[in-house]
């Protein structure tokens, strides 16, 4: 790959989410060369993706050019690139633009989907962390209404306004209450001709409560939200397979439906040389010790979503959220500097600033350490958080307009089919 | 197709474009039952589609629902809709989602882009007519600075920084403009490690002046301009040929270029049973009276960039721009109820209110029939008129702040590779 030689030591970040740009910034203006490499060319804001896949808001609001970010950084090298393995004895990172050779070596490549192995539902199903992966969510929602009008078939119409969302975690959570309100706001007046009533939303959890990561008052105050919104809940139900017409599950619970969405888990996105049970642990996690580092290596690190840090509150690792990624980075950035200048690194510890998931307007969840509320209140704190996280003044101006007018008008302009996703499957 | 029975006529709408989505809104509130089909669920601001393309606006700001457009208004049905053919004895339309009959039909299916038979170019060239083409540019010239930092072969480099736009109408005027912009305030930050002095942009023309449908004054002065850009104006020169990689023309001139985008020309969108050489003339337009009929037919319609109207000033048919599609949208909205209440038609006149195009911050050229002008106030004229004939207080705002963000930062931030293009391509 063609990097300028340096005289600094070269730190390679594979990846560009929050915890691989948190640490790129640390690391601007430092007498390290680094390069980051990502298999896009800009970062994604994952938490606000379900509104890409309803319509609410547009890819370049929740996205932002990783190029921009690192634009004023001397030593800085971006390169657009799919890692196929890492050579931890050559320390070489192979991809398909080529190798390259690293001093430092920092795996910063998040989560992906989990299927738990089950290739029919991964072939069937709809994912949603990536943008592709939600833009094609907004064509297929699209596609199945104006498809509803064309069947006289009432089963049919109906699998076509049954969307099944699997996992209640924040995402599906976000995500069952996006749609209800679309099907209570927009459908009847886009739809005059289809009774829009028969839309149903479903909401599967294979465990007792919805948002389990969270407090059980914001579990339980979530589900009343949902529930006056119309969203069907499903607890302790798990889905077994789905053949792109039905949903089956552990019980004789069937669901028709030619939607189902997989929210139900996601997994470290391993790459090739750091993949064995040697550093793979639970959820294809890398076990990293208090410095992030990969067992066995001084100079190889892992942050984020990819990497599991057990501590005792949490005993099987941090949340995969963007949190301990940005603070993972950032504490990372202070100690390769340490680690360069041959000082003590400082063993990371997580500091919990709480969680928290929309259902709909005016109403939210938020768990802080000491104060936990839900409703309208928790809604603008939610806003407020996410667009204060959000880079970039003109992101955050666009967003909030968006908000503003969705919410004054119960609206959501872009529910546009761009590229439908139907006709790219039967191609 | 899945259509009420009504006791009203029924008038199917084909294109929800400039010209059919004017006639639509005319026809609101009337005893009319109408039928709108398009292959699109959404309405293409088409002006700004080059603003897509080169990253500074997302297809939301330039896209309309088609159902949003219409939810008010009674007796109206939209349906997504690839029309085959229209069966002009039988009053039917066929479509993919199945055959519908009409009491009145307007084909109003616009224009597609005219590769005058050349296949080569058309297999290999860039086009910017709807928005999935704009988007797929906008991968392309991002992906190509990507790929020119890998090689080290000086001419392939160069090939991948050098773009050729083919038509200096005001599409490839715009866009070139924008391109040269983008050279000078994105990517020697974005780049620092590719000399971006080689990027070059090529302005072809075929006949001696850029802009040949607008003044003298206009043409003069936006060569002026995008010289003052940087940009390369050929005139008198016409692309024979382009395999991918080199773009030859009829003299010993070759460009050697990895984008070749083809705005040289447009042809009506012809259907199927409306095709045959008794209804098309230049351009492959449809011929109609000053009713907008079809030759041969009371009953039915062209409309818009599809049908060739001749009169005294336009010989060879109105312009194929979004004035004369609005203006006989209207006017045929009158029309087809003076025809239904068995009232005299009133003949079509265009109100001719000129023509414009930017060229980037400050510069545009304005023609209106007693008044051309040129420099920073067309320029605030061109934005406010594009604003003003944009659908959506929501769309105006986001672009107005996006164009305001843009102006004071130099800046374009939807330069978001979201679906690469040549990786498409490779598959």
């Amino acid at each position: 790959m063609n990097i300028p030689k340096s005289s600094f030591p070269r730190i390679i970040i594979i990846g560009g989410g929050f915890a691989g740009i948190s640490l790129a910034r640390k690391l601007s203006k430092q007498e390290v060369q680094v390069v980051l490499l990502d298999k896009n060319n800009y970062h994604t804001f994952q938490p606000l993706l379900y509104q890409v896949s309803t319509g609410g808001l547009e890819p370049d609001s929740i996205a932002y050019p990783i190029r921009k970010i690192l634009k004023d950084f001397p030593n800085f090298h971006f390169r657009m690139a799919h890692v196929h393995e890492i050579n931890t004895v050559k320390n070489e990172v192979i991809t398909d633009i080529g190798m390259l050779k690293f001093d430092y070596l920092v795996v910063a490549s998040g989560s992906e989907t989990n299927y738990f192995g089950n290739t029919e539902i991964e072939n069937h199903s709809m994912a949603m962390k990536s943008i592709p992966e939600s833009l094609n969510l907004r064509s297929l929602i699209l596609e199945n209404f104006e498809d509803a009008l064309l069947t006289s078939d009432l089963n049919e119409r109906n699998a076509l306004m049954n969307f099944v969302i699997v996992g209640a975690g924040p995402t599906g959570v976000e995500l069952a209450g996006a749609l209800a309100e679309i099907k209570k706001g927009i459908l009847p007046k886009d739809y005059p001709d289809l009774d829009t009533r028969m839309v149903q939303i479903n909401l599967i959890q294979s465990s007792d409560r919805i948002l389990k990561e969270m407090s059980e008052n914001a579990s339980k105050k979530a589900e009343d939200f949902l529930e006056h919104l119309g969203v069907n809940i499903w607890k302790n139900v798990r889905v077994s397979g789905y053949d792109g017409k039905i949903a089956t599950t552990n019980s004789d619970l069937t669901f028709e439906t030619a939607t189902l969405i997989w929210a139900a888990g996601v997994k470290g996105a391993t790459i090739k040389g750091l993949d064995s049970a040697e550093f793979v642990t639970k959820g294809e996690r890398i076990l990293v010790n208090e410095y992030n580092q990969v067992m066995g290596f001084n100079h190889i690190f892992a942050i984020g979503d990819l990497a599991c840090m057990e501590c005792e509150e949490f005993p099987r690792g941090l949340p995969m959220m963007a949190q301990p990624a940005i603070q993972q980075g950032q504490q990372l950035g202070d100690n390769l500097l340490r680690l360069i200048e041959q000082k003590t690194m400082i063993p990371f510890t997580y500091k919990d600033k709480g969680a928290m998931a929309t259902v709909g307007r005016n109403k939210a969840v938020v768990d802080l350490k000491h104060f936990k509320f839900q409703g309208i209140f928790a809604w603008y704190v939610w806003m407020f958080v996410h667009l204060f996280f959000l880079i970039g003044f003109r992101n955050r101006l666009v967003v909030f307009i968006n908000w503003v007018y969705n919410y004054i008008r119960f609206d959501r302009e872009a529910r546009l089919i761009i590229r439908p996703f139907k006709k790219k499957l039967k191609a």
